[in-house]
């Protein structure tokens, strides 16, 4: 076996990160996560590079970030050590090596919570199918345990109007009206789920769910539904600005604290070289 | 009106505290507090004094703390101010003023959630009629979004066990097996609940309510819980051990990352006032 392709789950307290993705001078998740391979491995610094399932912003935390990244047989094996036993309790064993060097390095922000063997084809960020995040919402009194977690919307909010407006938002649509611009791509999206539950303290906890998202698009998507929550905006002016397709003044986009990348989810491995096989055959057939 | 009793309701994370208690050149939320108090009230530094419901140890976190201390009727109006609504939003409003304070003193972990007038006869620490906590604990993987909130635990947990032989140690007895010895202070407690419900990660969460709880007893009796449910020591051995009403090394007192207070309950004004009035009674027929 020349080179094998590992599955990285993995969550991050995103407060104290400039982001997932590496930049010079900061601190980032993809940094350190790259640096603690590389010293596990002994590999020479820089040379992990990691490809990631969603690049979040600064601030905003993960609980089900997926990555990717190569290594070599040998390479393989130490990572595998001696451990025995089911493959859920292997996976968890592979990851606290990585785990280890990242609290020796001071970062007990940054987990791993399994790492698994993946076909050649698996891919963080093309092959993903849909991605999961939660915005956590309350108004009024904050609980200093959530002052990382939860976001504060300073006027009440009306349960009823936030669920109906969110899931009025959902389907196959251009989502431009709350995705940041970006020059020559397409912001069509299908938001399969954005739906609310309402916790004992009244903190409010979005479940949103999408094949993909563009940058900002949830935090945008939650500031038009607290608009329309809160009384800012009438629900049909929401709707009308999802339609105009253009960025609107007319809602925020929410801090980031308040969101976690829940879960990235993936078709089966089979139907991975399945789909590699046809992206092959169309490679050959030019 | 010469003085007005109040009665304050706070949470905190406790992870950058010395615990509730007052200790000189210690971080406490105390301390915190009593000095935000002074500054809001232009008192001269060191003169509020709260009186708490539960002191509670280094690290241990509250969403439902509470404490009381006097004002006068001048610092009843200061602290009252403009503000209009319903009782609950006064009682925020008040609130919020010392959380102003404390946050521009950068003490972002700690917040007041509501300050009400109580009746003079209110005692936070003398008039609870029960307490209750929350203990959070895991095997394995833990989210880096709960590193300060949930304990790990080394071994696999059998959550038929711990709910088993938790339900077990409740009841009005001594729980000498369970507390920091003190000269002179009985042990005896009314332990009306000690149960445990399983989050979907495999996070188990007890919930242990008493009339009162002595010094170390919570984490020491999810400790003994644990021994039992993670099979060091066998669940009728926990039972003898508690009968015994001596200090153990069979198990271990938990950290204190895990264990939130949650509430403290009182009974009401009305009760307050009679219970008053008997210890008056009694005082005057000495």
């Amino acid at each position: 076996m020349d080179s094998q392709r590992l599955k990285l789950v993995l969550g991050y307290d995103g407060t104290a990160f400039h982001g997932w993705a590496e930049q010079p001078g900061l601190r980032t998740v993809q940094t350190e996560l790259q640096a603690a391979i590389d010293t596990l491995l002994r590999r020479p610094a820089g040379t992990t590079r990691l490809t990631v399932g969603g690049r979040t912003d600064a601030g905003v935390h993960a609980r089900g970030q997926v990555a990717h990244f190569d290594v070599t047989g040998e390479e393989y094996a130490k990572l595998l050590g001696r451990a025995a036993g089911s493959e859920a309790e292997l996976a968890y064993a592979r990851a606290r090596k990585i785990n280890g060097v990242l609290h020796r390095a001071g970062a007990n922000d940054v987990a791993v919570s399994a790492v698994t063997p993946a076909p050649q084809e698996f891919d963080a960020r093309f092959g993903a199918i849909h991605r999961r995040y939660e915005y956590r919402l309350k108004h009024g009194y904050i609980d200093p345990l959530q002052r990382f977690y939860t976001a504060q919307v300073k006027r009440p909010i009306d349960f009823t109007v936030l669920q109906q407006v969110s899931g009025e938002l959902t389907g196959l649509r251009d989502f431009t009206t709350f995705c940041k611009a970006r020059e020559g791509a397409t912001a069509v999206r299908n938001l399969t789920h954005f739906e609310w539950r309402e916790l004992a303290d009244g903190t409010c906890v979005a479940r949103i769910k999408a094949d993909a998202f563009c940058h900002s698009m949830v935090r945008a998507l939650v500031g038009g539904a607290v608009a329309a929550a809160t009384g800012r905006i009438r629900p049909a002016e929401l709707a009308e600005l999802a339609d105009l397709r253009e960025r609107s003044t007319r809602f925020a986009v929410m801090p980031a604290l308040g969101l976690s990348l829940e879960e990235i989810a993936y078709p089966p491995d089979k139907e991975l070289a399945a789909r590699a096989q046809q992206t092959r055959a169309r490679r050959e057939a030019v």
